[in-house]
Parts: structure tokens; sequence; C-alpha cells
């Protein structure tokens, strides 16, 4: 290989992170500054993770990019705002910087996704964005005992996307003005709680403040409704569970999308899971892993090209690719990436659940009818470290051409 | 027939009412004074009323009360207050005075049923509520081309009472508390809209304030979700149909449950019960009239009386007894008295509806499945008048002893 062909090539892995108090709506549509700061968890990759190598080479004639097999176009504006912005930072090798800020100008909640453990995104005050940043609160070391559960709901059709519902919302919705002024007050008591390792505090917040998002959403006009009736029923399963207890034991959050996210802690996912499991009876067929095949073929490549990037298994948020695209808090796009993962169709993925009984105490105080198929799998992860660095060359998602792998 | 045993009886109707800027949360609990003024179109009772007969006598020896064929407790504190005051007032014979004051303290939202037309429920200053009352906007006749759709869902299951609902929404909705600073310039621009018969900006503020509404149900804590998938199906129909148009043609709104309730001008209701029924087509079996049987069948009578009350047919408010229960706005409620009127099934029921075709054009643009039974059927009905009093002895409902009649 000669001078002019030597490539350098480099992969990394992102997690996904889920709010707890939520952003929606921006004050700066190009700089994407939000109306309210942001907090929100990270996720285990150990579970949930994307994956993105990054090749150059002087014998590459253009930049391309390629997203779950598909090849995007490179010319998306947030995208060519990130590649501007790192080029300037760090003329190819050697990142450094702050990262989230050019993170955020892909994608605004991705920003939050530098860092690992519980982190927020300040909102800033700053016409130039400089101060509107992430910033870790608590490592993933620091309250151990919590867990995450995706309850994978099947959505009839596809959502609004984040990006146009929060224009929406900011235009129309009177109701989000006032969500501003009640934001502070919410992010110190939630930044305590966490502090504290206050289940019941931080529960009952991430509640209500998924609520209210979802509610600034319906004040939209014409209203964005992201719930359905399986979200609604995972809603007041989680209320009744609660109150057999007298105390919050399980905490649910949604984003744009029917599929919620629970916030447990270790000691009560045996029994909640099968708690779910009673009143939404699984499934059991073929129809996922017909479907993960479909997903993973990758689309033709040509020819000429300076640069290449390749994105596989997933299209949720990476140190540099999570910002090129759409916000990825669609829960149905997690879906997809989680099904590429699932060659065999199981309901519980992710950390091991051990099987319990429920009593007939606890189901006599939920007195719900059960649902067959309302949930079409859950996902058992904890909090997780920010993005990693891949050391192992077979890991990366270019062949040395710098074409995507078949 | 002996002097003591002279009766005297009368019976008269009321009809529903359905707010365009809705009412949820008092500012006191025990005068029902709302936390804001509130709008509603008085529906005709041709189409939706209850029937009340009240019967006294010297030889009743206590107060006795039958709701839909079912004695009630008369000791309810509701009823207690509105009797007192009624007696208070007219003496038994005669009944004068701010009657919409003593039907606010039966049931808030009963008071605007005390006029026909559009009708507003000004919230009032005084501690005293003396000055929180209802008043005619226009009469029945002033926007004569206006009709009014009500969609009838099918409901899961019973929802949260709105009583119950907005007392926990006024403790713990943050959002509740600045929609009263929304509302009294929205009623200002209801009232003119309605006075200048602006269909668009009567559409536009009726939705939004449903939307609103339902926003702050939400962001109560445990939220109140009275919206199901269906209703949110029949939000997307009439937001596609308008923009379909270019124009605000027909407007929903939803209270304490899915039903819809749509307003609509006359020369647009053919086209636009087409389009229901092409989206929502309807079920076709017996199930209705048999439900019906079940529900007029009247509970056991015992002896001793002195004031019988009977309402038949109907528990939505009238004159007097809307009062004393419940606040009737759960729409469920409205489909059980409809149901009696209705011993064989028809999907269209009230003003006669003509069929027509919809263009492919039309159906291109609203591009939705269809969805079997998801509507059980719809009532097309227009503004009406106030509450009447029944001059045929026939159409008493207690018979000559002072009970129901079978």
């Amino acid at each position: 290989m000669d001078e002019g062909s030597r490539m350098w090539m480099v992969t990394c892995t992102a997690p996904v992170n889920i709010a707890v108090i939520k952003y929606w709506g921006k004050r700066d549509e190009e700089l994407i500054l939000p109306i309210n700061s942001s907090l929100s968890v990270t996720l285990h990759q150990d579970q949930l993770k994307s994956t993105t190598t990054v090749a150059a080479s002087r014998d590459f004639k253009e930049d391309r990019i390629w997203l779950n097999g598909k090849e995007e176009n490179i010319n998306h504006p947030r995208l060519q705002t990130c590649l501007r912005e790192i080029y300037a930072l760090a003329k190819l090798h050697g990142l450094e910087g702050e990262l989230s800020e050019i993170a955020r100008q892909g994608s605004g909640s991705a920003c939050r996704s530098m860092y690992g453990g519980f982190v927020q995104w300040m909102m800033g005050v700053k016409e130039d964005g400089s101060d509107s940043i992430a910033q870790q609160i608590e490592p993933e070391t620091h309250w151990s005992e919590l867990r995450v559960l995706i309850l994978v709901v099947s959505a009839e059709q596809k959502p609004i996307g984040s990006t146009a519902g929060m224009q929406t919302s900011v235009k129309t919705s009177p109701l989000l003005k006032y969500r501003t002024e009640i934001v502070p007050e919410r992010m110190k008591e939630m930044i305590d709680a966490i502090k504290r390792q206050d289940f019941e505090t931080f529960g009952q917040l991430t509640m209500k403040d998924s609520n209210q998002f979802h509610a600034t959403c319906l004040d939209t006009f014409p209203p964005i409704i992201y719930l359905n009736d399986i979200s609604k029923r995972i809603i007041n399963l989680v209320h009744r569970y609660n109150s057999h207890f007298g105390e919050t034991r399980v905490a649910y959050t949604f984003d744009a999308g029917p599929n919620a996210v629970i916030y447990i802690r270790e000691q009560h996912v045996d029994e909640f899971v099968e708690v779910v499991k009673h009143y939404f009876p699984p499934e059991e067929n073929g129809e996922h892993s017909h479907r993960a095949r479909q997903l993973v073929m990758i689309s033709s490549i040509d020819q000429s090209r300076r640069w290449t990037y390749f994105l596989c298994w997933s299209h949720i948020c990476t140190m540099l690719m999570r910002s090129q695209v759409e916000v990825p808090s669609d829960p149905e796009e997690i879906h997809k990436s989680i099904t590429l993962h699932a060659i065999s169709f199981r309901f519980l993925k992710g950390l091991p659940v051990n099987s319990v009984s429920v009593s007939e105490h606890l189901k006599s105080s939920i007195q719900m009818d059960s649902i067959k198929s309302g949930i079409q799998y859950i996902i058992n992860t904890r909090v997780g470290p920010g993005p990693q660095l891949i050391q192992d060359a077979n890991l990366h998602l270019l062949g040395e051409d710098g074409f995507p792998k078949q």
C-alpha cells in the first residue's frame, strides 16, 4: 500500500439516553438551543448502543455516509454543521474541546449521550449557545441498584417526528410557555433526588414530567398525541402497583411514541416484570426474526468517495453520528435497532430476570383485564457509561476498501 | 279524594349543554365556584333531554327520589343544598329568583342548562358565589345553520368522575393554574365569534380549549386520560378533513370521556357524516336494543313517603334535578340514556342526514385506515331552548299514587 492510499479508521460506540426531565422546544432553531434545561439517564451499551466507523483517505473523492446500511445525503444541513465544527476543532485527529456543544447542533438531546450516568443539558443563556452544554451530575457507578425496563409497544402508525412536533408546540401551545417557569425548580429537585438516591422523589418527578411533556403536546394545535391505549394501560398499571405498596416502586416515562421506559430498583424487577407479563401476556410467533432479516439488507454501493461513514445495527446516537439525523427519540426506531440484534424472538431481553409468582392480593389491587400482545417485548438494562472507543479492528463496520462490510 | 290526600304534581324537561370553553376545577368546593368562566351550547331537546316529575302531598311521610328508575339517597349533601334553597326561594310553588345559582350548587355545569342557545357561566368574584351565575349570550335562534353531531364511542372502562377528577387536578396540576390566565381572553374571543357567527374562529377555539382541558387532565397526578385511540382517530380525521378544504368546517370537543361532540354547519353535515361512516363503518347486530331493555327495569319501591321524585329516560340535567347528582359530563351516561330511546338500533339518530358520495380526492387527503365499530352511533342535533314545563298530564313520570309509573 503506497503513501497515497493509506487510510485512517476509527470506530466508537455511543449510548442511548432517556430523559427524566424532558426537552421539548427550541428557542433557536439554527443553534438548537432549548427553551428549558433537561436531564437524562445514560443507558448501558451492553443492551443498547450505536456503532460508528469513520474512515479517511486521500484516495477518497468525496464525503459519503451510510446509515443502517443505506446511503444518506451528506449535504444534510445538520450533518454539515457537525462536520464543519469537527474539522475546525480537531483537524481530523485527536478530537478535543466541548463535544457536547457540537453534538447538540446535530440533535439536541444527543448532547446528553456524551457522558455516562446522570446528565443534565443546561439550557444556557448566551446567544451563541456556548453555555448550552451537557454536564455529568453523577457517574454510572453512583446508583448501582437502578434498573431501566423498556416496554416496547406495538405502534399503529408512525407518529409525528420530534423536530417538527416541538416546532409546532413552541408556536401554538400556550401551556408550553408556562412549562418553562416550572422546569427550573423541577431540575433542582431532580438533581437533589438523584444525589440522595431518593427513589420516591425521583420516580414521582419522572412521571410528572413525562405527563407534563405529553400535556403540552396535547395543547399543541393540531394536537400531538404520542400515548396510545396500551401506554395508558401501562400508566394505570404503574399507579395501581405503587398504590398497592403505598410507595413509588416503579416510575414510567414516555418519549415521542407509545413505548414506556420504566425506572425501578433491582430488588423489584422480578416481581414487576411478572406483573407486566400477567397483564400483557406475550404473543408467540416468528414474525420478529423475519422482520430482522429484512432490515439487515445493505443498499448497493457505488464507487468514488473521499470520506466514508458507515452506521450499522442502529441509528441511535453516536458521538459524531447521532448529530446527523432526526432525533431518534421515536422508540419505534429503538425497536427496529433492537430487532436487528434479535435473530430469535424473546419477550425478555437484556439483563436476566427471575420468574416469580404474583400474589392474589396484588392482582386484586391492580384489577385490570389482561390484554394479549399489547407489549412486544421488554429490555432490562441499567445505567451505563458514555461513548467508547473500540480498540478491536475486527469490529470496524467498514472494510479496508472503505466500503461497508457485507 | 279528601282534602288531605290532594297531590300537587309538575313535570319539566331540561336540555344537555356541551361546553366549548371548558369548566375544570373549583375554587370553592362547598358553593361550587369555578376557577374559570366557561361557555356552552344548549342542545335541542328533540334529541336529548331529561324529564323530571315532582309530586307533593301531605300524605307523604318522607322525601324520596328515583333516578333512572332506581331509588337514590335523598340525604346526598348536594341534593339537600338544592332542596333547601328551593324551599327558601319558592315555598314549593312558583319558583322565581336566580335559578342558575341554585343549579350550580348541585352540579356546576348544570347551571348553563338553565338557558337555551349560547350560555356563559361567569366565574364571579364574590365569596358567597352570588355572582357566579349563568347568562345567555345569544338565543337558540341566533345561529340557525349550526349543527351538533355526537359520536358515541365504545368505552372500555368507566373513567374517573369529573368531581373527583377536577379536585385532583386543582391539587396537583401546575399547568391548570396557568390555564386560568389563558381563559379570560379565550372567553372574549369566543363570545365575539359566536355573535359574528364566525365558524372558523369558533371551531378553532373550541378544539384548542378541548385539547387544553385534556392537557391539564394529563398534567394531573396520577394523570387522567379520557381520550382513547378512537378519540385520537376522530381528532386526526377532523384535522385532515379541514386541512383538505383549507378551512375549519368541523370542530371537535371532548368532555370527561372518549365520545366526541362535533360542531358543524348544516351544509357540511351530509358529507362529513358520510366520511365518518367510511372511516368508522358501523357494526350491525342487536346488542344495543338488548342492553336497552336491561336498563329500563325499574327498582322495587316501598311504601311510606312524603315527597316523591322520579327521573326516567335519563339522568342528564333537569331544571331541579340535574343539580342533585354527579355532573353528567360523562358521555357514557349520555349513551345510556339514548340507548333507552332506541329500541331498534340505528347508526344515525336525530335530525335526518342524506346519503352522499365522498370524493376519492378527499379520501386520498385523509389517508386513514378504516376501523370497524369504533363508533357505536351518531346523534345529529342542533342548538335548542332552555328547560320546558310539560303541560300534558299524561307525560308525568309518577302515577296518581306518587309512585313511578310502570
